[in-house]
């Protein structure tokens, strides 16, 4: 039986997705140069190859499909947009949709930091049947848990927030409060931000509906003058997901 | 008169495309995380987005329609793929073709540091009619000369180099010979990498057809804990990109 709880990995590939499958995570979260600026739109190429690599049979009869879930973040820094950006998010919701992404990530904060609510739900509306996750945007407002009040009625399905700490296990006191009204709102609570396997029991403990983490490792590869320095690249690392899955059943199960 | 000497923009965003087309650049090539990354494939509507800020009336009637190059390069590191990298960039030359891009900027190279013969063919095969330039992994090649004669062969309209230093404007000499064999060629030389406004008069001495710099500056815009860290994102700076202009009007004319 699948945990009740969910896994979410956080993927820049098909080989993420096939790891992701593979140790039973629920969903991947799909987005590019995650650990240069937290994530932003894939092309439409890989959005496409991971739905492909996603819908390969599941490990166990089961296991649930995994899901695709898009980012939808069309640049690095904060979540107020122009209305040229609004519009780019509309249309990169619309594109993942139709290549037949289960859901889409997105967040959009007016001015004054709080939720943009008609941005919210033109990105809800042009999701269509797909579903959508409010990405850590969340962490950024005054009122967390008044925004979820607001993302609720806007028809969200869950929120991925670290309880507004840099570290998901530094927000447990924000993420149980967030927990306890979520109840009442019918709208998920997904941990993320820096999550490691060792996290995961108190994670569950506070009451999450999910856990979101990227498990990645970086291959050292250097790109020379014009590659953009010395970095390297990210990949899944199939040990860090195994042991976040496994983190998650046995807290679950005992 | 429209000068000589190309002018390329490197933009991540449709105003870049509108800056670039009131400087009279002849080109942008568009890419996504250009800071964080040194580049990567943009989304899909981004793709769509620019291309359509592009085909604006020029700003005279002597000036050409800018043209849109996609950057095709689906992750950060170096130029070596796997199979299923180099289909991915396959599919992304397809969709960026498919989309009305004039152009797309790829590189592929071997484990042993020479130019992808094979897998550049199938790249300039999938781009069809539209243009390939080949990027800087020629800065990272053993002998570029040489890598030269390969990608002319292939039928690659250009090489976007820096000589194979950091900056384009400390790689004069290689640069000088890449011009020379480029001659025989057909191939163009198209200096690139840190490139300002006052490192132009050196690059058209050398002789170079092209000159590709970002003009890029950035916005403080911080996305607190899920938002990738403090380093905002950037923009095409206006004023930047008139400079540039205006010094490949002056040197060419004078």
């Amino acid at each position: 039986m699948p945990p009740r709880v969910a896994l979410e990995l956080a993927v820049q590939d098909p080989a993420g997705a096939v790891i992701a499958a593979d140790v039973g995570a629920r969903r991947v979260e799909l987005c590019s140069a995650l650990g240069a600026t937290g994530g932003i739109t894939p092309s439409a190429a890989l959005i496409e190859a991971v739905i492909d690599a996603a819908a390969v049979v599941p490990t166990s009869d089961s296991a649930p499909i995994l899901e695709v879930h898009v980012l939808i973040r069309p640049r690095p820094g904060g979540f107020v947009y122009s209305p040229a950006e609004h519009d780019l998010m509309l249309r990169e919701v619309i594109l993942s949709v139709d290549a037949g992404a289960d859901g889409v990530v997105v967040g959009a904060l007016t001015p004054s930091g709080t939720v943009d609510v008609a941005r919210t739900r033109a990105l809800v509306d042009a999701a269509d049947d797909a579903e959508v996750t409010f990405h850590r945007a969340l962490d950024v407002v005054a009122d967390p848990v008044a925004a979820l009040d607001a993302l609720a009625e806007l028809g969200v399905a869950r929120v991925l927030t670290s309880g507004g700490a840099a570290r998901a296990a530094e927000g447990l006191d924000r993420l149980g409060a967030l927990v306890e009204r979520s109840a009442e709102l019918g709208i998920e609570i997904m941990a993320g931000g820096g999550v490691t396997a060792a996290d995961i029991p108190a994670l569950l403990a506070v009451g999450v509906d999910a856990v979101h983490l990227s498990a990645k490792r970086t291959v050292k590869d250097a790109g020379g003058p014009g590659g953009g320095g010395d970095a390297g690249y990210e990949v899944t690392d199939q040990t860090l997901a195994e042991a976040a899955a496994r983190a998650l059943r046995t807290t679950v199960e005992s």
